[in-house]
């Protein structure tokens, strides 16, 4: 039998997609009547009228709310907890994540420590986690302002244990969000490096996912129509923030990606990735990614030939004869989004980290690592640090 | 603004896609303890051992079964009625539709029926229907013999009233199933002119969801894709029925079709078919389809030229410049399935029906003609039967 035809697809989350639907909130079917908001502790979502927005939409639509604004770009257990209390003692029945990433997986884990009691870490599995299911959550709705994380259709999240330095994925369908509001209005206010960073981790969700052992039709035809839009759409929502028709293009790429999540699932480079985040908190993560990238999927590119032909064919849409018109692709992509040349040593990044970040992304990523193209031992882990290195 | 980036996504129901995985029901969730068994008056289901696997199955699972065997390949409302009757009679607590089309619509009508109460014709929109609106049904699990309908995994069902000679959609998201089993096994059994008929079902509910104003970014992913693996391989279907790989391929683009149409929608040539067979119940609703398809594209040729070439292009896999190259390329598609000369005067069928024709498809499928690219009123869908005759 050729290719792989046997496969799951459940995504429940209902999605809403579209510029100012956020302004809608109160004609939508909401899960609850009393609302924990989940928002950094940054200004943005307040200064940009975006909070605003949402809590005077939860009035209309006679739903109370909560707002618990701690969370950091590197979201942390102790605030996940923190979280936890706040949407007990309030009494709230439904988190909102409005933000980037952080904001709505910090919502997540909070959905699921409420839901499911105990200290959050116990649900955790791999590293020092309890390795508990996860067999419900508050009901969840994620409300994106950055394209990137696609946690907003997925069944993922990522919290760093800042006492063991472990940032880490958990997972179940129990914390797909109900309902996922993408409204690109919320992204007109992103900067060009951060636009860049973030719309680089959808494209490695959608790239990864696509050579990943778990790949399947349904994620393929999510994963290839990402990457098309992307390579085409993102520099130009860098070179100008104002583009909406851009960042349209680039939030609807983030959230297939999302789907490509949910679907297929991020291989070696997001594990090796969290890895050094976990030691390097202020990396931001699409940045990283950018870094390893080139030597990541160098590696892989005489084992899943075909798919770099066709990933190469999506961007350039020009047939492909080579594997390495991927990786040349990917060079041209990070050269019109100006991050051809990020240095890890700029964030502190040193060669003598390089055994502990191999050691972190085997303890923490295993089910990563084991999903990608060819088994990599810990060598060939060290050796993309390695290559990555200026 | 470009396109249309203002849309909604929710399939809730849990696909499980691939040969063979009939056989692993009794390892999946299944949605209740006692099984209404919908399947047709036709032998098939158990000749070919599928109601027995299925049945094993349920018992491995702890799970009782009540075989329902009386559905028709047009199912009508006398049978829903005589299947509620029997689910509450025997205590069922959830619906399993095995079979084409006319199987599983007959299970999702009878889940409305019983948990709505009354008599079904009350939730039909349109016609005769009473136009309530249907909020429950039954859990209904889906296991389609046929690649075709795409009903396993859309919020639509079709069925005819016998007493007034409509055959008339009924939709609500309650009645996605809870969960999809597409074993490309079951349909290998299925004959050449049966495989064509309902192959086709499948590229029109995805080319009439491409053009239909209801389309948006997913819908055209979805609607693409399986116009072009449909154009690839169900030629190949058809002309080896055991040939698996085009049975995978197959059941995977009519899968795909049914997601676009729980995304997007049926236009007007499905509104003209459902006429023709309403009065004329054994003309096969991919037959009528075909006979109808060549004079229903034609019309809005110059209407949305640019989806026109797009479809074009996926089917051929080389760039178009005319609107008219799709055209061409579904007659081509047609002779390689043998269904190129289909005469609705075969069915009995006469120029004399076309005005009660029109007059049907209006009453019964305006939501539908609504979708079309282009409105046309009631003597352009007679020029449309005319120009089909022969």
């Amino acid at each position: 039998m050729r290719g792989k035809m046997k496969f799951g697809l459940n995504i429940p989350t209902r999605l809403v997609f579209g510029a100012g639907e956020l302004k809608n909130i109160h004609e939508m079917a909401l899960p609850g009547k009393h609302a924990l908001v989940v928002i950094s502790s940054g200004t943005s979502m307040k200064s940009h009228g975006y909070l605003d927005v949402l809590l005077s939409g939860l009035r209309r639509a006679n739903i109370e709310a909560t707002v618990f604004d701690r969370v950091m770009p590197n979201p942390i257990k102790g605030h996940v907890m923190e979280g936890a209390r706040l949407c007990v003692s309030a009494g709230c029945d439904f988190v909102i994540g409005l933000g980037g990433g952080s904001s709505i997986d910090t919502a997540k884990a909070i959905a699921v420590t409420v839901a499911m009691g105990g200290d959050f870490w116990e649900y955790v599995h791999g590293g020092t986690g309890g390795g508990k299911p996860i067999t419900k959550a508050l009901p969840i709705v994620a409300i994106p302002s950055t394209a990137g994380t696609g946690t907003e259709i997925d069944l993922w999240g990522v919290i760093t244990n800042e006492e063991t330095q472990e940032k880490m994925g958990f997972g179940s369908p129990a914390i797909y969000p109900k309902l996922a509001i993408v409204d690109p209005e919320l992204m007109l206010t992103v900067p060009p490096m951060l636009t860049a960073y973030q719309g680089f981790d959808a494209f490695f969700h959608a790239a990864e996912g696509y050579i990943s052992l778990a790949h399947s039709p349904i994620s393929d035809l999510y994963a290839l129509e990402s990457i098309r839009l992307l390579y085409k759409y993102l520099p130009v929502a860098v070179a100008d923030g104002n583009n909406m028709w851009a960042r349209i293009k680039v939030a609807w790429a983030s959230t297939l990606a999302g789907m490509v999540e949910s679907t297929s699932g991020c291989t070696g480079e997001h594990a090796l990735e969290h890895a050094m985040s976990a030691f390097y908190p202020k990396l931001p993560h699409g940045a990283g990614l950018i870094a390893i990238s080139g030597a990541y999927f160098k590696t892989f590119k005489n084992d899943v030939m075909k798919r770099y032909m066709k990933m190469a064919e999506k961007m350039r849409q020009v047939k492909s004869a080579r594997p390495s018109d991927f990786l040349d692709a990917l060079e041209v992509m990070k050269r019109s989004c100006g991050v051809d040349n990020i240095k890890l040593s700029d964030w502190g990044i040193t060669m003598a980290d390089f055994d502990r970040f191999a050691d972190n992304a085997i303890a923490t990523g295993g089910s990563m690592l084991d999903q990608d193209p060819r088994f990599l031992n810990r060598e060939e882990l060290i050796g993309i640090y390695m290559d990555s290195y200026k």
